[in-house]
């Protein structure tokens, strides 16, 4: 429905010459780094009733982009959110998921937006690789107080810094001075989960590959510069001794909240170091390998495990609890206490061919899935 | 606190020839066929303020009495209820967790119970494999209309039809009509899920061992009796055509309830059947391997992964719970929904010696351990 009116007037305008928009698109599924390309199309249209019309500031390129592009993911973008642009009627997909807008042109109907806001997507798979998109006012939040972040802040609002926020709230009620353990600390949640427990007070214990970058003390060193108590390999997790050291820092008090982005016999290790009654939480799964648990931990030390998706989220909360979140990070933004993770900006400009963009996209694409990781990848599509 | 006056009283009576209480101890832990012996002691004094002297009518060995005696179980006898028997002062630890008995002495001050009432125990491990003891009001509960079940019934109350009955009211709200999937259904625990739920009208899906009885077509007709909607081996279970006949009898409807007593891959593809929002509770590890899920279960299908121990949720719930729990319980069993499972009786007759009695506990253990299963053992212990 949200893009119905943009893709009948994209079909009428496919012979057209008028260029000004452009997006990443994929016509089938596949690895991303043979199947997207970078397309023009004619300008959209004004925005329907209930609609503004977006200009995408800054998309990031998740890793779960990739799998959506691959068909792997649970959401799918839908056909009607894609383009149609030839007389064949073959549909194009927009990638991305996330992205920050700025609102252009406000539809019939429209109040609770003004032009120049700053938006993000609430709805799952909408395509943010691209210009400017027309999208329905039910589809996206205001970013409140968005004078106070940085694009970047506001672009990577809608995935990671929610996960980690959720993740220490949802699951248990946490007391400042209570312990949380994770690993893949050095990802974007892994990130914001050290920024956040650190400004409620929390102490956490970090598990990270100790390949994970050629420097491992200035890994350590920067992420106890964000917050995080201890910061450990998982080498040092497979050794046996830690479970007496982790007594000593957390004065026995058991560590009741386990966050979990890997899978595999270092989680398991991970779990073991849990208290009594406590919680952990997987949201992904680095390692590729099933989470295995000895049933002993569930059924004496009363473990519960849990799985959280951010996007599951979104569609079981009200627009109310949306915007509080939203808000609360914000809040920590603009206090300092919550920063973006590093990241490498890709821009497109104007005066890029599509095939330059189609090379330099592929090739983005090809980087990430050979296993850069610690830095966030921003698409800056500039439009003509 | 509970047998300091028993102890004292049995060291100033140890070389007394007053032959009447018998009791299956052990001094150390190990192996049950080898460190259990039978052992006659002096009749137990008068009981106690607030104490009540039962004489055990039955007593189950139940397979986590087998772990307490290896010295592996999480909850373990204390020295305050083992028995010294001689000068030497070395403790005797009496077996087992769960029995029926029947109050013959009142201690000074108890009103609560009344001569002729039959009891079962909340305290974990106070040794119910004895003639008698002195026990304290507060660890015993009089069985709520005992004159309705049978002794059997009575003695196997604590520990699995309140597992079972627990673990389908406290994880989900389940509806008539809706369905439940349990792995080793012809377990004690498991035949008490099958008729429990018939009771609420749930359907239930039921894996078995192939090889657990040489019958298996009259297993499954045994199981169906009690109201299991459908049996199936471990074998149907690797097959994946079974998802779609599922998806036929549940009319889609998904499952949200699983519970495990197995553990490793037979129980891996039982939660792969289960649709979203479920809740998958381990309260056994029959196959001594690890829970191992898919991570992609827990974020994407929102399972919750559980542990059920019946010891907790005693030592958690206030008494008037507990007395709800088995009153709900001998409801069941006096409307003829609720039965035991299958057992045999072990009589250790007054005639016998300790010698005797011992060589028979040690078989009764030997044969256990070796695999026998489906049929739940009890011990009578007669006095003299």
């Amino acid at each position: 429905m949200l893009f119905s009116t943009l893709r009948s007037s994209l079909r009428r305008f496919s012979s057209s010459a008028i260029c000004a928009d452009r997006a990443v698109v994929y016509a089938q599924n596949g690895d991303p780094s043979q199947v997207l390309r970078v397309i023009t199309y004619p300008n959209i249209p004004q925005p329907p009733p209930n609609s503004v019309k977006v200009e995408f500031l800054l998309s990031p390129i998740n890793p779960a982009d990739i799998n959506v592009v691959e068909g792997v993911y649970p959401t799918k973008p839908t056909t009607e959110d894609a383009l149609a642009l030839s007389e064949d009627q073959q549909l194009f997909f927009v990638g991305g998921n996330e992205g920050l807008g700025r609102v252009v042109t406000l539809g019939p109907g429209v109040n609770s937006l003004a032009v120049g806001d700053w938006i993000i997507m609430t709805k799952q798979q909408a395509g943010t690789w691209a210009t400017s998109r027309n999208v329905s006012v039910n589809d996206v939040l205001k970013v409140p107080g968005f004078e106070y972040v940085t694009e970047v802040q506001a672009a990577t609002l809608t995935v990671n810094p929610p996960t980690a926020y959720n993740m220490l709230s949802e699951f248990i009620a946490l007391k400042p001075g209570d312990w949380v353990i994770q690993n893949g600390a050095n990802s974007a949640v892994g990130q914001a989960v050290i920024q956040i427990a650190a400004a409620r007070g929390l102490k956490t214990i970090n598990f990270i590959r100790d390949r994970s970058v050629p420097d491992l003390e200035q890994l350590v060193q920067k992420l106890k510069g964000l917050g995080a108590t201890y910061v450990l390999t998982y080498d040092q997790l497979a050794d046996k001794s830690l479970r007496n050291k982790i007594k000593e820092w957390t004065a026995s008090k058991p560590i009741r909240l386990g966050l979990n982005c890997v899978g595999g016999k270092d989680t398991t290790a991970m779990a073991r170091l849990l208290g009594n009654d406590a919680h952990l939480v997987s949201y992904g799964a680095m390692a590729k390998q099933p989470l295995s648990l000895p049933i002993s931990l569930f059924i004496f030390k009363n473990l519960t495990s849990h799985g959280f998706w951010q996007s599951r989220w979104y569609t079981q909360r009200s627009l109310s609890e949306r915007e509080i979140l939203m808000s609360n990070l914000v809040d920590l933004m603009k206090a300092k206490k919550l920063d973006t993770p590093d990241h490498d900006i890709v821009t497109i400009t104007a005066a890029e061919s599509d095939e330059q963009a189609t090379e330099k996209i592929q090739e983005t694409l090809k980087a990430m899935s050979s296993g850069r990781r610690g830095r966030k990848i921003l698409l800056k599509l500039e439009s003509s």
